[in-house]
């Protein structure tokens, strides 16, 4: 049954946010931005407070008109059983939730036999920060990010429409895809790199004395996800279990034949798999989720002093050439940083020369 | 037998440089920075003109003082046999190499019966980058980079400190370590998590359609150092096979673990293997090489076009803040971007009232 509700269908309110964490909080001040009526619930009467007082909503009134939307924020391991609150508490209202799984809290509510699953759209915004809590949100957390949006077979059009519009007034973009898909493709994109930081990240906790000085970049690249909660990070995986332990299965059958390659010197075989890895690389959506652009890499020295930055970009805001990436390089023992600009091929040579005209000592 | 030269011993040149690709082009660059003679040898003639166009060096000239030292800086499968040469028919130089393997070439020495092994010392910059060849090398490649120096048990002490000599005129930062610990320390640093970010990247390219849309940061960051050219890493991890395989072995044991706690919902297991992916990241030394600091992000929404980034790095730098790290957070299909500034944990709030006050739009 879809919701009842006048077409085309429009996102007025009030919305009901349950669970003033990171990610409720932020949805909260993103739609109050809008001037859209937030209520909120928390079993933590310290987020409440909190939310409320960085003005992301107020208190759902005990006599008001019934909620139009309602948002599950809440931690995985409790989504579904506040899904069927929330379906049976309010039974007008779309429901949807924020979380990182989609197939399971559906297969959930399928179990509980509920009647009002056409008015139920999981989502699962691509934002949020290492850090958690209300204090940490921010209106501006979800522009510009993808949010998936997993409708499944029985979710109504408006009920669609309206999370849609949700993801629309928050800031964000709209990917939408099944929930199996989506589960499919998180275990790809989000858990198993996840892991296999992890793994490598352990290898570094145990590393003989001095060995991590030859750190380079790329280690910190490839660990820094691994930082994570290890309690959320739990919870997310346990909840995507068969999607990841598939992906984790074709990883371990590549892991045997590159062990078998190193160490029989199989040098075809080991670049195979290396070769594999760039074309992996090569397959993430560019900027904008177009093809990826060619891009080139101008090498900047950097005293480590306030201002340096400033005076860089600057420099490089004068000559006219758009900044597609930066990465700033650590250094051992040394006050100057190594700062790497990303920039479209074509103005490669162009941003070089005139920083080497304005006294940068930079490379390619 | 340790060299023939005067103490306190000191880089005076000329030094020869065998090899005119990225690392040697960039090292001759460097020091004609400070004035040493260089002359230049290669296979490849077309390199030899682009280095000695770019002022990198000369040509070894006929009649000429022998070198003072030598510098290997070939690819990875014929460094052994060069460094033999460089030894043979330049008796009474140092040699050394920039090579990212150190026992496999010192085990072919020996293997030669070699007389003149005092004269060796192994050396590897933890420096490049993913293009290669001279066009792409900088007198500044090496400002404020690691450089392991590789002192071996016959090493006259003499050449040691001309090897040093040479690290600190190219604005390199010497890590001494033996051979045999430097081999295992960069399994662990770089070509274990090469491996795992190429597996983690072969995932992503058999993704099925639309998949990738969900990619966020994490995954770019994990897999960003498996674009690097397949054949380089296929002679790196093969001449280092012993400590790759030890590694991967170690990494097969967790991943089998990961796979059982994660398919039989062993939630302790789990959060056990996260928790020391953490202890991992904690573990990669700070920036300068001390501890890790305290750091907090304070991230901005950023119109992406020219001039912005100035702007925001104008302001920042205007506020006395000093910027750790930065990174642009690509997004799907709209003209904003976020910018994470990295900053001391106690400058955070300063820069977030500092950057709202000024009208960017920001969070933590």
């Amino acid at each position: 049954m879809a919701p009842p509700m006048s077409e085309p269908v429009s996102l007025e309110g009030p919305v009901l946010i349950v669970g003033a964490g990171l990610l409720g909080t932020s949805i909260g001040l993103a739609l109050r931005r809008r001037g859209v009526a937030v209520w909120f619930r928390d079993v933590s009467t310290e987020n409440l407070r909190t939310a409320l007082g960085l003005g992301a909503g107020q208190l759902s009134p005990d006599i008001a008109p019934p909620p139009q939307l309602v948002v599950v924020a809440v931690p995985p391991n409790v989504i579904g059983e506040t899904l069927r609150w929330a379906l049976t508490h309010h039974p007008k209202a779309v429901v949807t939730d924020v979380g990182s799984i989609k197939t399971g809290p559906l297969e959930q509510l399928r179990a509980y036999g509920l009647a009002g699953l056409s008015r139920y759209v999981g989502g699962h915004p691509m934002a949020g920060s290492e850090r958690s809590g209300p204090l940490a949100a921010s209106a501006a957390m979800f522009d510009g990010r993808p949010w998936a949006v997993t409708p499944h077979q029985d979710s109504g059009r408006e009920a669609v429409d309206l999370v849609l519009e949700l993801v629309a007034a928050v800031g964000a973009t709209a990917v939408q895809l099944s929930p199996d898909e989506h589960d499919r493709a998180v275990a790809r994109t989000s858990h198993l790199p996840h892991l296999l930081a992890s793994l490598v990240a352990g290898r570094l906790a145990e590393a003989p004395p001095g060995h991590l000085a030859l750190s380079g970049q790329g280690v910190r690249d490839v660990t820094r996800v691994a930082a994570g909660d290890p309690e959320l990070w739990q919870q997310i995986v346990s909840g995507n279990a068969p999607a990841v332990v598939h992906l984790l299965g074709e990883v371990r059958d590549q892991l045997d034949a590159l062990i078998v390659a190193v160490s029989k010197g199989q040098q075809a075989e080991l670049t195979q798999i290396l070769a594999q890895g760039v074309a992996g690389t090569r397959a993430i959506p560019g900027k904008h989720g177009g093809p990826v652009r060619a891009t080139a890499s101008v090498f900047v020295s950097v005293p480590d002093r306030a201002g340096e930055l400033a005076r860089l970009f600057a420099d490089a805001g004068s000559s006219g050439v758009n900044i597609e990436d930066v990465r700033i390089d650590h250094d051992p023992g040394r006050p100057t940083g190594l700062v790497e600009l990303v920039v479209a091929d074509d103005s490669s040579e162009h941003l070089l020369s005139s920083r080497e005209s304005r006294g940068w000592v930079t490379h390619r």
